[in-house]
């Protein structure tokens, strides 16, 4: 299979005349070197482990529409009454805890790409599934495929994501049944970083394999993950067939699956942290006992997305401590479990990116960071809870995820980092400026945000008192003026332009 | 001298009236639930710790203009040449752990808003020490005695802020040398949470006790701290005669100062962090190690206030990795040290309070709670790297400070909590939102930023599609129309107009 993937590596040089450029490429992805944030101790988190099996014994978990994996869990020793699963106390822990990998390499049509998720490895990834777009210009409108591109554009562009992600936006101008196509053949071709499969039928998902078997080969994907498909129960304690569907798919062709309870708190679970964590994880075990028996050894991960919501409006809220303490349950619970764990981002509730929109995100991302979340989706570009990817907003939250980067990396108690020698030589009351260690390190000495002004007010007010989305305007458009294409293979992608076209043409368009 | 203390307490009791409304009392600070989270294991803190002593041994600290200072530390051990201490190591944490108490009770002119500062205790104060004002109205303007005024009633209404600050702004229509009447004052009058005395001369702090004596009685103030003062170090590794002075005077009189080396790491110390943790220590050290031999066991804490700057223009910058990395040494330090710890807030180098301004702000806000910061100040209103005392930003800010104490109080485990009956009670496939469980809790179920807009983007156009500030805009203004004066001793406020007045009249006015 190495062989099949090198192969195709070799043959995914540049072929674009002698003038290309090299293509730069950075860390992949950020390796943990600093502790984790733990709100609950021990006696915490048993506590929720407990209510979780309890939940899993007592009132258990539909599966919906699905007979087959109704007769995978009772072959299992679950107990099965209608659709209604119960999974005697240690069950889901112990099928799970046999197979599933503790980490996995996600792996990218680049190798120097491919990201680790799990253990002290840390992902980040573009938002997901907005309908609609917002551009300073434009305002707010349907997305289209043409911003489906500019944000795998902007995603494989920026060094601060290490993901190209999945429904960056939906591409609201093509067919519901033939977007698939488009947006995986988007993320092969304009990027080379990881990326998500389509998970709304199974027939797309297999599409999807389909697709990536092209690119990178039939045995490198049956024995290598390339993919990342995001599943997500029906909360309260429900998963249905389309999402059982897609993730029997990926976990046979050994891809790898987010078993995510996506939970607006006090509708879809109660209004306590506690109870939320609880429900959360006995979702989760439901769904990765599941893909677990469904292929043992399938890398997968625990999500946990879990909103607040507004008790006077019941819209969903974000940024509020009650989920910020949720994801930071869901992080210890995954490492005692040993599966990798995803939740977080830039979540937020504001319509535009202003100050609501930062807070909401800040306290969403740094929760995120600290509690050590692996796989961050909706790391950039998130605004209106989901609804709209914003242009600006993608560029000012992959600026936070430069600074969660660095926070992540820890600090230098090198020699150089003690810097000693400067503080002898400078003494009291001088500067420090033109000393031998600053001018050794001044130019990595601080994270330089791209979309912060810092300078004095007067020369803010002369440059035009830009507020900070003008500024990251000014960026985006730079960005996607500068983007180069990846590296290609012009045989393999007119292998997968055929086979889209040969597909789309076998079906006809559906809104469905 | 609690009797004293009490017979002032009743003479503060309300004198205007029957319809006088019972003023409503929240907790008056936060108690820490969760732990605290430390980037450095005891290997890297004890390493900075020898570096801090090795500063204060080989390069040693400058007390300028201040012979008494030098005669003391002198005596007290310290290897004296010309103005430049050199303390032998261990010194300084030796003096400093005999006397220094490990927390303390700042007193407010109502006892139910008295403050412990240390242990698990968290103190929000707001920004300090800005010229200019901004507001959306008006722009950015000086400062008065009327935005003075207007800013402690603020801090004083919200029930997120739990003390009153110091210099909130400089009331610059005043003259320097008597501008700290009006704002000790101000403190006194339009707030009863506990204030900052003056530090701009040893007499302006001699003032400061003045007309805190009138406010507690003499021995009160003599026997329990009521003023906690800002003294910063000249950083690199200098303390001048003017802070050394005002420290001596709030020292002698058992008084609590805050111990804070400030410094631009890169101008006023090396470009890394391990370093400036390291310098920020031993300057932290030396000014302790001064406060206990002044007067030992006299209230203090260790602060640090560290910025990074931009290499290309020197200007300082905030919300960077660098800044959350050495405030979060620094809370370790001080616990190991056994001292309080004063750092971080909402530090921002935006001139207005949009996105950049938010994300800078929270990095700083959420590093500080992190870290187990005891008393924050500029918890609100910053702008400009402090330059400007923003009122829409204050409100947004004072919304972050709620949800900072919901993550401080931690998570709730009891069976409420746990709700372990509503999921039972709903079970698969049904929602939350009407079961008893929900019913009981919906009230105090999230936090509910003021500031936050979440409803649909249809709701959010038909209400004048306004951002975050125009929203705080409208908050401020009702908060300074709903004010009122919190009760006060018609008497005790006759005498300190008096002694106001009087002081003035005894001197010229002068710009310095």
């Amino acid at each position: 299979m190495a062989g099949e993937h090198r192969r195709r590596r070799r043959r995914g040089q540049p072929d674009r005349g002698a003038g290309e450029q090299a293509v730069q490429v950075q860390a992949p992805y950020i390796t943990r070197n600093i502790p984790v944030f733990e709100l609950l101790d021990d006696v915490g988190l048993t506590l929720i482990e407990t209510n979780a099996e309890r939940i899993l014994e007592e009132v258990g978990i539909e599966f919906r529409n699905d007979p087959a994996a109704l007769q995978l869990l009772r072959q299992a020793g679950a107990r099965v009454n209608d659709e209604r699963v119960c999974f005697p106390q240690g069950m889901c822990r112990e099928i799970i805890q046999r197979s599933a990998p503790a980490s996995f390499i996600q792996h990218a049509r680049n190798p120097a790409r491919s990201v680790e998720i799990g253990g002290m490895s840390t992902v980040f990834a573009p938002a997901y599934g907005s309908p609609f777009i917002r551009n300073l210009a434009e305002g707010r409108r349907y997305a289209t495929i043409e911003d489906f591109r500019n944000f795998v554009k902007l995603a494989y562009s920026t060094p601060h994501l290490h993901h190209s992600g999945g429904t960056i936006c939906e591409p609201v101008d093509l067919p519901v049944n033939k977007r698939h196509f488009d947006m995986v053949y988007s993320h092969l071709r304009y990027s080379d970083k990881p990326f998500m499969g389509s998970v709304t039928t199974p027939e797309r998902a297999e599409d999807t394999i389909a697709m990536a078997k092209i690119v990178f080969g039939d045995d490198y994907v049956e024995n290598n993950a390339v993919i990342l498909s995001l599943i997500n129960a029906s909360s309260p304690m429900v998963f249905d067939a389309t999402m059982l569907g897609a993730a029997r798919v990926y976990a046979r062709h050994n891809q790898a699956t987010i078993i995510t309870s996506f939970i607006v708190a006090g509708a879809m679970a109660p209004v306590t942290v506690a109870a939320v964590a609880a429900q959360s994880l006995a979702e989760g075990l439901a769904g990765m006992t599941f893909i677990q028996l469904t292929r043992p050894g399938a890398p997968m991960l625990y999500g946990n997305f879990v909103m607040s919501m507004s008790m006077q409006t019941g819209a969903p809220t974000f940024g509020t401590p009650e989920a910020a303490q949720a994801l930071n349950i869901g992080a210890s619970l995954a490492r005692r479990l040993g599966v990798p764990f995803r939740s977080g981002g830039s979540l937020c509730a504001s319509k535009i990116a202003d100050t609501q929109a930062a807070y909401e995100s800040s306290n969403t991302l740094q929760a995120t960071v600290n509690a050590g979340v692996n796989f961050v989706l909706h790391t950039a570009g998130w605004l209106e809870g989901g609804l709209v990817m914003g242009y600006e907003k993608f560029i000012l939250d992959c600026d936070q995820a430069g600074v969660a980067r660095v926070m992540l990396e820890g600090i230098d108690l090198s020699e150089n980092g003690q810097a000693m020698d400067a503080i002898h030589e400078v003494g009291p009351g001088a500067h420090f400026l033109g000393c031998a260690h600053t001018r050794k390190n001044f130019k990595h000495a601080f994270y330089r945000a791209q979309t912060a002004d810092n300078n004095s007010w007067e020369q803010w007010v002369e440059d035009g008192s830009l507020e900070a989305p003008q500024r990251a305007e000014k960026i985006w458009h730079k960005m996607l003026e500068d983007y180069q294409e990846p590296p290609l293979d012009v045989a393999v992608f007119e292998q997968l332009d055929h086979y889209v076209a040969t597909r789309k043409a076998s079906f006809e368009d559906a809104n469905y």
